[in-house]
């Protein structure tokens, strides 16, 4: 997936990379349709010295994407001093070629770049948090126990602009080369995606607590 | 999953992060056995003043993983001269509490650091390459069209040690502060695996080209 760039969203310089033209897509659906398939990022922040990858779950709203963690975790305690990267991504198949060099997968992926901001307003990360939950599972935060305060305290909310996004998209059969075509080997695509298996309720719920039908609309991919 | 840290592997001061140490998996196996389940990176690579996070492709051999690109990737320019972040991860599941706080996730994520080196002896490349793509689909290389020198020449090729890992698991239940059990509100696990499909072969293949059973062999999670 390194081998193959383009852009979307509203490039800066940065975001140029100019090889593989020809997977660009510079359209803001197209990003917006990628952040919402998967709660699932990876986040570049340099920490001493280092840039760390961290997974992540995050969330989109509107024009920004969210993400929270504990409040004295490395990360947000850095964050909003430097330019960091948010990547998300989805493997959707392995291309499979007449040639090793032209082996690859099938994905879409988004890079965000830019300053994140923490949300230190205790109302709008609830209401942040809620969206959050609500946007894995419907109604689920009014299923919950009420949070506390404490607990909002404690948990840091992050949020950045997807204003500086970098897309990548790769899907359908191989690409060989023209003279490789009649080679007789079997080429084509392994797809490949997310399974959601059924709920396996906890051990310790009370035998009065039916399972939500909303728990079954949980999605991703 | 940024939540929840731990270590694995020979950690240095800069993999020890303390909070959560309950998820603790320090041995070499649990990291190689993560390292193992799917092809898929994260690297974090300084560029531009940016800590940019890259998806791609990689693999391990014994103590060291290997990933490939174009070798006029940016990336493959920069890596030699500072220390990176690769990061393995895999989403498991989602893990509904009585609360929002105790929302989580089931994953496994392995984070290594170090210092990348390039690999520009070609014979060695192209030995690499071929335990690359055998490990997706065994005995593949032998049934490609051999490589062109020219193909392996435009290939990076990085490798990075699994020395300096630190390594993070979550699984089952969701765990509850002590009062929420009693509330009334469905707790438990969703679980979310990689589904491979049928696989779909190319519109183009030759018409005397079977599919190798060896293609069927192709597994990640």
């Amino acid at each position: 997936m390194s081998d193959s760039t383009s852009r979307g969203g509203a490039p800066s310089e940065r975001t140029r990379v100019k090889r593989y033209k020809w997977l660009a897509s510079y359209d803001r659906k197209t990003v917006e349709d990628i952040l919402d398939a998967t709660p699932l990022a990876h986040v570049g922040c340099m920490m001493d010295g280092v840039p760390f990858v961290t997974p992540t779950f995050f969330w989109r709203e509107k024009d920004r994407v969210y993400w929270h963690g504990s409040a004295a975790g490395r990360m947000f305690q850095v964050l909003e001093q430097q330019d960091i990267c948010l990547t998300v991504s989805l493997l959707d198949g392995l291309v499979v070629a007449r040639s090793a060099f032209n082996f690859n997968c099938n994905f879409r992926s988004v890079m965000l770049l830019g300053r994140a901001e923490l949300i230190r307003d205790e109302t709008v990360k609830v209401e942040k948090l809620r969206n959050f939950v609500n946007g894995l599972i419907p109604g689920e935060w009014e299923r919950l126990r009420p949070v506390h305060e404490r607990e909002v305290e404690v948990t840091a909310l992050a949020c950045l602009s997807i204003a500086e996004a970098s897309c990548k998209v790769r899907m359908g059969p191989p690409l060989d080369d023209e003279d490789d075509y009649a080679f007789p080997s079997w080429a084509g695509v392994i797809p490949i995606r997310y399974q959601i298996l059924p709920p396996v309720p906890d051990p310790r719920n009370s035998p009065d607590v039916a399972m939500p039908q909303d728990i079954l609309k949980f999605h991703l991919g």
